[in-house]
């Protein structure tokens, strides 16, 4: 039989798991996912995403593909895989895609969001899913620093160390902040990639900015500097998901 | 030491715990909270809640008191409480209550909402929280069954049995259904008591209506059938949060 290429695209809530990629001694989505394809197909499988996601954060859209032989339907192959797959994992769409698709060095751009919960009272059903702010934040200034990641740049102050050496030039497409329901602030990045932890040490670093830490020029030091420890703290996992994953033009 | 009536309003979320009221055998929200308030009192202390919870069911602003010799005060309750308390459940508000405050008979009525998601796909970050039905429903003749159920009525078609022999008349002064953001229905009752399960009976019944497996009119002759068999499926628990114990008018 000739090879197919099968695109998946993938929603999960990663409080459960030790990020996407797999590892010894802890349990992972692509290990979970892979295990459940290889049980209905019968073959060993690779399953190759847009990208890593690290414990704690969660997927939207998150997109990954596989080669196989296997002649299963693609209806069959979504509707097996969802009632095998815990409910924390759920297929949303099964797709052929050219042989030659691969998840991430065919992805364009993707889009991250991360969410605040920015009152007073915790909101314990938030708690997997926001990081708790309680503290008043200037959210003017925050907005001020936001076109400043639009571009071209090297966002090294904002790379985790142990990132080894890829280049830390991305370009950034959008950076927005979206006041949503009850006291949630929505940050929007949208990028043609992001380097280890880069959006998790911006909203950190921009904490700093809302709550008087440093200023908007401060922020724009920082950027500048190229030097990770110049920026503010990391934010925590379960603010971030990834929404989107653009294979033509965002 | 004067004996003190100390009243707390609870948020929880039920679905690790099975329900409110202590159980051998069976880790209950009553139990966790009397042991923490236990460890800070150092007396043994008996909760009183406005009403129970079942298994998987969540709370907003459950009310709950107890009597206590202790002097600790009241800021350092509510602190303590919450930084011994797992993450699932957080106590808002601690006060002072009149000696003679008892959260269950002193509640003049409680508000309960039912969350559904009625769309095609689930959403695995509300399956803890909603009823997914991913069938189309009937709002219209959903709505039209609400206004039925407000007034002093006889219950007993929407109560489970094994609620022993408490008069079934209860008076419900609200019964209404919002559509809120993406595919979110939400129900709201107040009345001055609900019978066991009488939330989840009533909206299983209402999914009928909404299927169209019976009309407005069948809805009618449930109500007023006052006999359980009548009545359609018990909603799961997951959609279910007690919102509000009123002690004045709701």
């Amino acid at each position: 039989m000739a090879d197919r290429n099968i695109k998946l695209v993938v929603a999960y809530d990663g409080t459960r798991y030790h990020g996407w990629q797999r590892q010894r001694n802890e349990i992972t989505i692509q290990e979970v996912l892979e295990k459940q394809i290889e049980m209905m197909t019968g073959e060993p499988v690779k399953l190759i995403a847009s990208g890593r996601t690290d414990a704690g954060v969660h997927a939207l859209n998150q997109v990954c593909n596989f080669i196989t032989r296997s002649t299963i339907p693609l209806a069959s192959i979504k509707k097996g895989l969802n009632s095998l797959l815990p409910d924390d994992i759920f297929v949303k769409e099964a797709e052929y895609a050219p042989i030659q698709f691969h998840s991430r060095y065919s992805a364009k751009s993707k889009t991250y969001e991360y969410r605040i919960l920015n009152r007073r009272q915790p909101d314990l059903f938030l708690r997997f899913y926001t990081w708790h702010i309680p503290l008043e934040l200037d959210l003017a200034q925050m907005q001020a620093c936001l076109p400043m990641l639009v571009g071209r740049h090297d966002f090294s102050s904002f790379r985790s160390s142990g990132s080894g050496k890829t280049d830390p030039v991305r370009h950034m497409m959008r950076a927005e902040l979206h006041q949503a329901e009850e006291g949630i602030l929505k940050f929007i990045f949208v990028a043609d990639g992001f380097l280890r932890h880069m959006v998790r040490n911006i909203v950190g670093t921009l904490m700093y900015v809302g709550l008087g830490k440093i200023g908007a020029d401060g922020f724009l030091k920082i950027l500048h500097g190229r030097d990770r420890r110049l920026a503010g703290i990391k934010a925590p996992p379960q603010g971030l998901f990834l929404t989107m994953v653009h294979y033509g033009s965002p």
